[in-house]
């Protein structure tokens, strides 16, 4: 068998499995926020769902959206629209040998700008707050794509 | 060239690559099911869908949303939002040197789960049944992020 | 320290490495475009994303769904659905030691069938165009994935 703690003792691998993994457990954060405003809110998609918050006809009001949940939702998705590539490129940039001091750059700021634009979106606080985090996370995944493909490029 | 056979010779790593493309394949059922449950029901998201089901004006009385297509789309959404923090965090969990017996507890629990969510949510189940499985995979991703940041976080 | 580099002079990695960050590069590209149609139709789902459109009361008819942008979500929810198992399976098929002229047909068929099936989302061109795109997406992942465990599997 083999040792692959060897993989874990390069720096910039191991800047990415954190910095991977907490961005993650930000993201899963987001299926327990819509939970609670689901149970808070009475707001549910599925009918199986209202049977704790009332019986038979009474239950079937609570089959509704709400503006907070929705709020949940879509950034949610939108963490998983950028979260997606950061994971897939950022591995392979992570693998491509770069500079610890930019890895650790790229890294720092896409979990910022994803954590604020979580703050902004939830908040929610007025635009551009959003937008700014949203292209900030994009720019730093977009500079990771182009060192990997200038540097790597095989197709 | 590099062997990179010896990455699979490892066993933890090969159970990964095992139940992470099991759980991949299982989500990408939902896209069938969709498309199964589209034509069945004629219930369609595009104009351009339509066309198998009637003409002209006929055909527009199929763009509309069905329960059971939507329920099978929540659940489709409901794997994505899961099984991608999965597939990161158990991907670098993994290359952290775990416990073979351990990681493999993790792995089977967390398929487990998501396949009976499936489940759960299509048939449907009444509830705690779907909660219950959805926690148990996220506690599953939870625990192998904990174990992962406590022994190699970097930041 | 150890030199991640010679997992980048794998060919069959660097390969990966590259369609991957393409096909996510792309699907990137989808963000861009609903943040487009957006703005031109002046359709949004947040009150505080109107307020570049018009004032109180005014701004609150731009909180709209429009066919445009709809549809582009159908399209970038798509890739999310179809190119995540793809990474997941291709990394784990890439590291499996496939043979590289196997290999790259199963990464430029799906990338090609990607962008292909954005083409004739975004057209939109009438079907089958766009189903049988999905379908050679789909095909070539599931042919990844039994490879890779007919070859490897631990359970």
């Amino acid at each position: 068998m083999v040792d692959l703690t060897q993989l874990m003792e390069n720096e910039v691998f191991m800047a990415f499995a954190s910095y991977a993994t907490i961005v993650l457990s930000k993201m899963m954060f987001m299926s327990t926020a819509t939970a609670f405003y689901r149970l808070t809110r009475k707001a549910f998609a599925n009918p199986e769902d209202c049977t704790g918050s009332g019986k038979g006809e009474n239950a079937k009001k609570y089959l509704r959206t709400d503006d907070r949940v929705e709020r949940v939702r879509r950034a949610h998705l939108n963490d998983l629209e950028n979260i997606v590539p950061f994971l897939g490129i950022g591995l392979l940039y992570s693998l491509s040998g770069p500079d610890l001091s930019m890895a650790l750059l790229h890294f720092r700021l896409f979990v910022g700008s994803r954590i604020y634009h979580t703050i902004a979106y939830l908040t929610p606080l007025p635009q551009p707050n959003r937008a700014l985090s949203f292209f900030l996370g994009y720019a730093v995944t977009i500079s990771m794509a182009y060192r990997l493909l200038r540097s790597k490029l095989y197709l």
